[in-house]
């Protein structure tokens, strides 16, 4: 019998009832297994995930969401090669392979590494400084990002069936949202047993993680504005369920990644001996053979000086021709099969509709040489198109064959190079290989608007670049128009993407209760213990230590000049001092000011704090003259726990003088004991 | 013969053709003026905007753009009494004309300062850090913002007709995109007047700003993913807009501004004697009062703890009491006309909703008591609505009545008071007063995700505290949900609404010529002369220093311990130093190295450098021990333009060891004479 693929509804393993869909192996034609979700209680899971999964997610803190991705991660990466069993059916390489599972593994690694630097042990994010509000700084305002509580519903495509999983699960549990997964039929056992994997793994909380194996049902029915929908696929469902009515009445955050007309350009200066040449004839061939060319990201036009047009079509075609399509399981293939012999016919009718409009300069649309059963497996040839006139075609620019296919065009100049990647009309990455920074300006200028991701290549960058198709985790991947207009991952970005912002207003002791930091304005309390006498634990925000005062005389200033070495005129030379307008007359060195009020504050016996390691936002505000004494309140601001030993305070320095006007501020940052 | 407001199309004054709309005064309920657009050629328009005003305001710089809107600021203010006159024809109050008029120059002069301190002299928006992708740094990320290449269609709500208009223009302006603005026909005279002041100020570029008054047309029609729709008004009209096939087709960014249904909340410490409660009261009160409640951040829902109903009923009612409706041209007036009778039809009507599940505590829904022609002005008594079971009901949290309406409710505890504004389902603006900062963290952890805006009153900040109702520029307003979902000013957030993040991938040269930033692996030429004798203008980024070297002493150290007063155990103490797993035996102190480095590098003379203003990002990160010697490498990294005499330098110091070894890195930051 048919292995069935389970779905994951409220923690249990459960079948879909009524009539099963079959998923198809790509290179034997072979059912290896049924899909189906008749039956689920679709509002039901829904709300399991916002009342059971969401506390749970939300009662962690970003670093401990963060332990559970890695966990997560680890658990794939200890069972990947289950994954590349399932994923060979599916007509992939073992590289393509290995960038869905390990590239997916890879991203949850990423992010739980961006938790633990870039954000706090807390719940809340902070975007942005304070701004204050009034006069005396009593009322000021602050800008948060706080936890969605809904669920977040996440549609795939078939082609990355671990990754296309990941790299939207790993924000969403980072924010501390619950999620309802839906793999593409075609690619569906592989993401079943990926989902298998990490529920196995033990470190979800309950209600976070849901999977449906077929239609959706009437979930879209049920969603509210804390709930979050994020589809990969075609423009035509990325419409559909865009206009499904809950959409603008609940204004549900609807997040699309569909078609996308990507390009390359070959830029205005790279000649047939230049190393860009060659690196954008392996970039395209790579574009179009990786994965079968079944990537979103994968380039379709490939753009070329006119005059360089022969040389790109010949140089294409040579590399094109070492190109070996096949079952992925045999020798020397490098090519593995499209997903199934319907997304073949797929794209021959695209390619059949650009074979109109261009010459076919590689390739055969409807015959292929196939290391493997030609009849049953989706094998296609690769099919390089090349149109001399790009602005009299319109498929070129408008048809998305999601396979192997790629057309060369001409371009004039750079503003019609720019131009000609425009009508596009939104992609997800264009690329240029280019020596010139001025050609990457022009391109950024000119088609910022209309990418989401912009690749320019070089020599001298070309070793290390990760190429034009690879979305990584800590980059956004998405793009405007007939990309979307959507975007996900690029770090910490990609985590806002499911939460709320707000804008705060109140006194600063609320807000620094909200985000776990002293602020001007706030109560300064002092106590007997010095405050480097406490531990991590036991220091409290706002407590302050005020040093005793230190007059600073000329003599400090020129012995301080003659040890350190530093002369400037404005220490050193009372005539031209005096004709500053900023100093009128010599002044203390800035840097004998901080040595000094570290003197001032530094209690030297040793204790919690391990070491000074560094200093922020330091601005010298009003000039020190000799004669003028200089005392420090230093306040304990914010306290970031590192490791389970260590943690690192930020203090609030302040230095004033003799009429307690501030000369000196800055943020001093140190590593405690815990 | 009526007053016919002309549109602002292509760069003339024309009138539109056929019936026109009345503009009815809220006062007399005479028509004013008339209102039409048709005949005009959208498509057109738009086109006119994408291809003469897009490429003029994205010509100019951000401190340009800036300017251009503090020019357009001060000529609103010196030609405000021609606005006040109008917009006392719509029924407002001096007080109500100074918000929308005043307030909408000052979010024009806001955003004008933020983009002089907050954005470059440049067009490029540098998002985040960039990111480091392979191991030698040849190949890195960067985020920017490049702005939109389409036109901003913004259609706006009668309640603000200045305000409301500005507050989007400036952001759409300053990102360098071109505007069509469509008043409310309601108070279109007010608008088309400001407009006319804007263009007669003469300094928008060709094609910056049309105006529509009456119907958009066939606009939307030719929309494409670079435009994008700014809508405030009624969610009836926001989901017509949201539906239209264009915006997903186009994937076409959308952001609404609908209903909301606000709440206030007395915290459960504020007792009749709190001065939280006083403060409640007043607030409830002048939210209901000022522009006669017709604010979308209006209170419409106020919640006190149970206990506290009646006391809170009674000082409500006798505040209530002393507001005197009536035409605001008559002495002692202090709340306005509704802006029209057909707006106080629907006011009333929402009002017997409401009174179907409250009683009516104040006010009288269909009589009122105005100093004015009570037949023909649209006032409304204000209604103070009481339910006790606010679990029970449904349209005290459904029902916008847009005039002078509020219930009061009780709640049990902070769980049930913020489930009970969440309720609400999405809005702009939530408040709370209350003393305890516990109270307002439990209330943006459980309604942050609900509400755009929070604000939390008490003793302390109630003098500073700009109020439940104001939207303030460097904020951001909108909000989930029912109340749309969209996202406005906030500072330079708001700007970004109009411009496009991409992702770059490039070599570090290349990435630094986009951002106008020398970055580590881009080449450090040196030349003859000292960088400091460079004027800002000559400075090349990139040009750099390298120091001779200096060794440190143990003398060095002890010498400086004593001179500064600084004897931290590392520096002084071998046995406990050596301890230390950080250390491992003595070494200098941070300060030291700073010192002797600033020694090593600066150049005496007076010269184009003026002051060494600050620091950033100090990192300590090898320690240097008695023996070890120091240089640095001095580089031109940025240059930030502040006034025509004086420029911002960045200059990236590393300071390394007899190894090459980083022992510390920083910002520098001076200013230079241009």
């Amino acid at each position: 019998m048919t292995k069935r693929l389970l779905n994951y509804a409220k923690d249990a393993w459960v079948a879909g009832a009524g009539a099963a869909v079959p998923v198809v192996s790509a290179i034997s034609g072979e059912t290896v297994a049924v899909v189906g979700s008749d039956g689920l209680d679709f509002a039901g899971m829904l709300e399991h995930a916002r009342t059971v999964g969401g506390p749970a997610l939300r009662a962690m803190n970003f670093h401990e969401r963060g332990g559970m991705l890695k966990a997560l991660a680890q658990a794939i990466m200890n069972r990947k090669e289950e994954l590349y069993e399932l994923s060979a059916q599916t007509g992939a390489t073992r590289n393509d392979g290995w960038i869905d599972i390990e590239g997916g593994a890879g991203t949850f690694f990423t992010m739980a590494s961006k938790a633990r630097r870039e954000l706090p042990a807390d719940v809340v994010i902070v975007d942005g400084e304070h701004e204050v509000l009034g006069k005396t700084g009593s009322f000021i305002g602050q800008h948060v990002y706080t936890s969605l509580q809904g669920c977040a519903v996440q549609i795939n495509a078939f082609n990355f069936p671990v990754w296309g999983m990941l790299e939207k699960l790993g924000p969403a549990l980072l924010a501390g949202m619950p999620a309802i997964v839906k793999p593409a039929t075609a690619t569906a056992q592989v993401a079943e047993q990926a989902v298998r994997i990490m529920i196995e793994a033990g470190v979800l909380p309950k209600g976070a993680l849901q999977l449906v194996v077929g239609s959706l049902g009437d979930t879209l029915d049920h969603l509210t504005c804390q709930d979050v929908v994020s589809f990969t696929g075609s423009a035509a469902t990325a419409i559909k369920l865009q206009s499904h009515p809950v959409m603008a009445r609940e204004s549900v955050r609807f997040v699309a990644e569909r078609d996308s007309i990507n390009a390359c350009v070959l830029g205005p200066d790279a000649t047939p001996d230049a190393p860009e040449f060659d690196l954008f004839v392996k970039e395209v061939v790579r574009e179009m053979t990786v994965k079968a060319g079944q990537k979103c990201t994968a380039i379709r036009r490939a753009f070329v000086p006119r005059a360089l047009m022969d040389a790109a079509q010949q140089a294409l075609a040579a590399r094109l021709s070492k190109v070996v399509v096949g079952d992925p399981a045999q020798d020397g293939v490098t090519m593995g099969a499209l997903v199934s012999l319907s997304q073949r016919a797929d794209v021959r009718d695209a390619a059949r509709a650009l074979a109109g409009e261009c010459t076919l300069a590689w390739g055969s649309i409807d015959t292929v040489e196939a290391k493997g059963d030609a009849d049953r497996g989706a094998f296609q040839s690769p099919l390089l198109f090349r149109n001399d006139q790009p602005w009299q075609a319109q498929h070129v620019h408008d048809v998305e064959a999601f396979g192997p296919v790629c057309t060369l065009m001409p371009y004039a100049d750079v503003e019609d190079a720019i131009a000609l990647c425009n009508r596009g009309k939104g992609s997800l990455a264009l690329s240029v290989f280019t020596y010139q920074p001025e050609t990457v300006r022009a391109f950024v200028l000119g088609s910022g608007a209309l990418h989401g991701r912009m690749v320019f290549v070089d020599r001298d960058s070309a070793k290390e670049s990760t190429g034009h198709g690879s979305p990584l985790p800590m980059l956004i991947h998405g793009g405007p128009g007939r990309a979307g207009g959507g975007e996900e991952m690029g770090g910490v970005r990609g985590v806002k993407h499911y939460m709320q912002r707000s804008a705060l207003q109140a006194h600063p002791r609320m807000i620094g209760h909200v985000i776990g930091q002293w602020l001007p304005g706030v109560p300064q309390p002092s106590g007997e213990a010095h405050p480097f006498r406490k531990r991590f634990g036991e220091l409290d925000l706002g407590y302050t230590l005020h040093t005793a005062a230190r007059t600073i005389t000329l003599a400090d200033v020129e012995h301080f000049a003659e040890f350190t070495g530093d002369n400037f005129y404005a220490h050193m030379d009372e005539v031209a001092a005096a004709a500053s307008p900023i100093f009128g007359g010599r002044v203390a060195h800035g840097y004998l000011i901080l040595s000094f009020a570290a003197g001032l504050f530094v209690d030297p016996a040793p204790g919690p704090v391990l070491a000074n390691f560094g200093l922020e936002h330091l601005r010298f505000i009003k000039p020190v003259k000799p004669g003028d004494s200089i005392k420090v309140a230093l306040t304990a601001k914010a306290k970031s726990l590192r490791t389970a030993d260590m943690g690192e305070v930020r203090w609030a320095v302040a230095v004033t003088n003799q009429d307690d006007e501030l000369v000196a501020a800055y943020d001093l940052l140190t590593m405690n004991a815990v």
